[in-house]
């Protein structure tokens, strides 16, 4: 590995650059972003060698594009365009449907591997970015077939070097199942934050009564609408439907409540206290506070 | 601090039973609790000196009642019967207002500080407790004008001690805004988990899937319901009102989804990312994972 592009020089693509750095010193990476600043700043806390120009793309060994999903899009079938033959190109993208369509037909197909690493924090930015992000953690890899095995082999070393598991799965499947682990945790996030926020406009101090469950179940309203605005809209079919399922909870739930049937809610809980076991085999990122 | 007994010897009173015993290493710590596997667990464990008998509560000039709010309101009355005029009987209480009602005209209701520490974990019983459980963390006192000057003065030492920080609030508000902060975020998570588990039902290893974010914010799924559903039902008529406009959040978020309003999402979510802010004023328990 010599040549290493990392496009969108974030969290995600900041951690392969600190991951990559340790791994293979001899490394060169070269960055791109669309925020001028945070290109500057992934060059100054040296996440990066250099910044990138359009010549580097073609020079490339690797190219992470960790770019929000509605850019990339757009952008991946034109990095494709221009990386040379033995270039393997890497997404990490949280919908993974609409990408691999968007690039189905492309004659570099056999360039792209599509992934989803299950690993992140609520922060942004290449600040945000730490070495360990992804030890322990799951990638999805999606439709691996279409992928040269030499260039499945390559970026399958790196990740088992950063200590990866690997899962296999089809692009539907994963965007199916994706919307209830993540994508639904972060609208129930949001939405008790905006209701909570809501209420303390009514009733000042109401925050100095929060502790750190409230903390832990709102955490995830800290994320970017950036990031996931496109998220959502990219896997709109599958987030109405567990929004759905999760309401449909609330409500009788709610009902319960109303009618007073209490043993009925203590079920639910004993029933639902089955994801201790269940959350025991989830690797957690122990460097979040 | 000579004697102090605690009745339920969980999370919250073995808690305070570590932190008395590191701040008045002579202070005696005599237990109760109907589980006598937790009993015998506390003694073992060195968070309690001696299993308590009746005679124990008269000769005690602190009493932690640490017990579900279910048993709290039967119990509370009882206990003020036999305790000593200079003892001072402490609760933890989720819920205020019923208890606080429970002991109005009790004539030792000026032995009786209504305290709510805004503590905790998931995790339940003796081996769970710990010391510097109560560090930074906010105790919401209700009623404090009905608890004589002197019992106040003692609890509210040790309060200091174990640097606890110090709001005065009425039952009512106490449960409304509790209601908000603490308790829908307990359905929030419950909900989210039955959701999820419902659909791993159909798709086994969706869990694969699931990474720190899912874990944080289902997390207070791991509850106890016998803590629980005593705190849902007397604070039932707060409650639904917050899972009611929680529900009209999710429901408008659906409804914007539905009819591809993404900008409008993404204003939602930027504006909520004030939480943020927020958050940073709440004070965390470090110890968690």
């Amino acid at each position: 590995m010599n040549k290493v592009v990392i496009i969108g020089v974030g969290l995600i693509g900041g951690s392969f650059a600190k991951g990559i750095k340790r791994l293979h010193p001899e490394a060169f990476i070269i960055g791109f972003d669309k925020n001028e600043e945070h290109l500057t700043e992934a060059l100054d806390i040296g996440l990066i060698n250099e910044k990138g120009s359009s010549e580097n793309l073609k020079e490339a060994d690797m190219v992470f594009v960790t770019i929000p999903v509605d850019v990339l899009v757009t952008e991946l079938p034109k990095i494709l365009d221009v990386i040379n033959d033995d270039c393997v190109v890497i997404d990490a993208g949280s919908t993974k449907s609409l990408l691999c369509q968007s690039v189905t037909n492309h004659k570099k197909r056999r360039n792209y591997l599509s992934c989803h690493p299950i690993a992140g924090t609520e922060f942004s930015g290449p600040s945000a970015a730490f070495d360990g992000l992804y030890e322990g953690k799951t990638n999805i890899i999606c439709e691996v077939e279409k992928t040269a095995f030499k260039l499945q082999e390559k970026a399958l070393d790196l990740f088992r070097e950063l200590g990866m598991r690997i899962r296999y799965m089809n692009p539907e499947a994963h965007d199916k199942h994706i919307a209830y682990v993540s994508h639904l945790s972060h609208i129930s996030s949001f939405m008790l934050g905006k209701t909570v926020i809501e209420e303390e406009q009514n009733e000042r101090d109401i925050f100095d009564m929060a502790g750190s469950g409230f903390e832990s179940t709102v955490r995830l309203a800290k994320s970017s609408p950036e990031m996931w605005t496109p998220i959502f809209e990219q896997n709109k079919e599958n987030v109405v439907k567990s929004l759905e399922e999760y309401i449909k909870n609330l409500e009788s739930f709610k009902a319960m409540m109303e009618k007073g049937d209490f043993e009925g809610i203590y079920d639910q809980m004993n029933n639902t206290n089955r994801i201790k076991q269940i959350l025991k085999g989830i690797p957690i990122t122990k460097t979040l506070n």
